[in-house]
């Protein structure tokens, strides 16, 4: 599509320049893989974060040839442009719609054994597009870049991997199209993963990794070597057991728009590897209970519903921490409504519930007063809680044989 | 032994202060992993190297107690202190002499499949050793790195690994307790390989790193990650099949002084990881046939004598290139005598010939002028030829089943 002509550097370049021609220089926004904060009480700048990173609006003509191509409604998280930005992602419907083969991959850095809702956005997504599709999906849980970031054993790292796969699994992903796999393990399985990321590694400078991850000399080096290994994966000879001897089946990364960076890399260098650049889609972050400042954080339990939250905690969290976009008083809100835009549980709300008509009756109804805050509340703590509980008891039904056999190297059924 | 006590930046400061006070400005010399240059006519000046460094000189007391050590004749590399440098080489002979194990650790870049006699001598060596102590040994071999540093692609660099591992396999290690690997494979066939990188990788730094080998920001990332991988065999856990659970068995790596680097900063993170310091035995360069300014090179033939090289290159070469410190006439020669010191042809035989007393004759034969610089050639061909056919007629006998068994991971016969 052209972004990427010039390669990462230009790339960083152009970031800088647009930088200093954007809005109100005090809302500030730092988007990393590591870290996602903004000033601003609005929440992330989305649009400034498509200028900044210099990847393409999910505009509704894209959505039109999405549905023209697939024949079947779009997955509702596309629909309401929760996934709001996309490199290249008109090549792969092309791609799908001349009939060639084409996989997903997305991940997860297993750094914590609670996961929370915020990261199952993407694996519901991602679900969605392999029924939609109907191909196969590589899962990376990076636990070697968990330990080289926090403090954590290799041990551990490579634990909480095995947990969220559990996870992961309960989303209900077709064993037979889908390989999970940790890096520790996976390094030691398959010669090609080791051969891809020497490859990546050799094609990209010391200043390129730092311009665009912002390393400094006191970082260490498995940081600066790193971004390899998130690359490979979306190179299809990674993975031979699948694809065979082929080079030429490009993928689509489904993911958080903050790990964008490692993707900008891997589309720089593909080419020059004989290799296809990524398509990527790319997701708003799921906000906090507190408000749209920060994203929900495993770290901060109040922040976050956990998949592990009892009935009783998600009712209590709810209602005592979601931000409220209603009024003080019921007379007021009868009167003036409540303000959707800032109002937690509705955003919540649109994340989780698939059916529109009944999404935009809870709109109209809380936005005109008809609705109160306490019973917006009700209707998401309701959906959360039925959607919590399936999901805790789809895991218990993960053993561990089920795990082992999606995190083995294998034939999937991939009509190639 | 204290040399490591500041860590590697305050090494790297302490040999720029030394550099500063020592000797004549205008002789320059570069020894890395990569390039060993000096503009000295007398070679590279391996006493400021060993300033520079910060590693110990070979001294008799420390000859003296190997012999008493090992009860034995210390090997002919080490007693001539071609083998000129050291860390901690008395704390491995601790070890030895309170019955504990230990192991040996060497290897080889495989950039060519040209070897020539330089890069035997580490071989001929660390078989001396292993024949010595009875222990086991690990080679490297760096297909990856030399993937790189060159232009080379993956499966050449592999290919050349393989094609080395007969040469190295033809100096006569004992199957048993030798396990030669590539790492491009040895990365798929063993977990800890991986692991052991990432720790390292974790406790060093991009300043670190680049203060020790000068990486530039135009270097990529893979070299910026490298010394990681040099460094963990030098752990015992990174061969479990070898060691089994144990952390606390210590190596001795005997290498040429320019892979010295590497070893720097493998024992400062050592401590830091739990693991052992290797000890190390450093060997000074073997000249190339033109002089001692430069070492023998693979990549110019006239420099090198080849494991391939028939009877006649051999002879020809010699006659031809090798620098003699004989005099212009013969008349003169007999009145003044040679110049040991800067003959090259004697230099090789202080490498290839074992026996003392026959190496002090052609030394005061020719120093006398009673040997003639085309007598002393002939010896040196003669030597040679031998060597090289008897190289060539073992490496013939190195099938590729044998290689394999020498390249499987496996228990070794191990004392332990």
């Amino acid at each position: 599509m052209g972004d990427q002509v010039n390669g990462v550097i230009s790339q960083v370049e152009k970031l800088q320049v647009e930088d200093e021609g954007a809005g109100d220089p005090m809302d500030e926004q730092t988007v990393t893989p590591w870290s996602v904060q903004t000033s601003s009480a609005a929440g992330v700048d989305y649009n400034k974060l498509i200028r900044q990173f210099g990847s393409q609006p999910v505009e509704d003509a894209l959505l039109d040839k999405f549905e023209k191509v697939t024949g079947k409604p779009m997955p509702h998280l596309l629909r309401r442009k929760i996934f709001f930005s996309h490199r290249d992602l008109d090549q792969i419907l092309n791609v799908y719609a001349s009939g060639k083969p084409f996989y997903l991959y997305t991940g997860r850095g297993p750094s914590s054994d609670a996961m929370h809702l915020g990261h199952l956005i993407p694996f519901i997504f991602t679900k969605q597009l392999q029924d939609l599709f109907d191909i196969p999906l590589v899962i990376q849980l990076t636990d070697d870049e968990k330990f080289l970031w926090k403090d954590l054993s290799l041990e551990k790292a490579n634990e909480l991997a095995y947990e969220n796969a559990k996870d992961i699994i309960a989303v209900g992903f077709d064993m037979e199209k889908t390989f999970i796999f940790s890096d520790l393990d996976f390094m030691a399985q398959c010669p090609s993963f080791y051969r891809n990321i020497l490859r990546v590694q050799k094609a990209v400078t010391y200043s390129q990794a730092k311009g665009v991850f912002g390393f400094i000399p006191d970082d260490h080096i498995g940081k600066v070597g790193f971004p390899a290994i998130q690359a490979v994966p979306s190179f299809c000879s990674t993975f031979p057991f699948i694809f065979g001897e082929r080079k030429d089946i490009p993928c689509l990364i489904p993911c958080g728009i903050d790990q964008d960076p490692y993707f900008r890399i891997t589309r720089d260098v593909a080419p020059k590897l004989g290799f296809c650049k990524p398509s990527l889609l790319h997701s708003t972050f799921i906000p906090s209970l507190q408000g749209a400042q920060t994203k929900m954080s495993a770290s901060d339990p109040h922040s976050s519903i956990y998949l592990t939250d009892t009935n009783a905690q998600i009712k209590n969290k709810i209602n005592k921490y979601a931000f409220s976009g209603g009024q003080q008083t019921v007379e007021e809100h009868r009167a003036k409504g409540g303000n959707c835009d800032v109002d937690i549980s509705y955003q919540y709300l649109r994340f989780f519930v698939e059916d529109d008509a009944k999404l935009e009756q809870i709109r109209t109804d809380y936005s005109t007063g008809k609705m109160l805050t306490g019973e917006l509340k009700k209707e998401l703590i309701t959906i959360l809680q039925t959607l919590v509980t399936e999901h805790q008891r789809r895991r218990a039904a993960v053993t561990p044989e089920v795990v082992k056999q999606f995190m083995t190297p294998r034939k999937l059924n991939f009509k190639g």
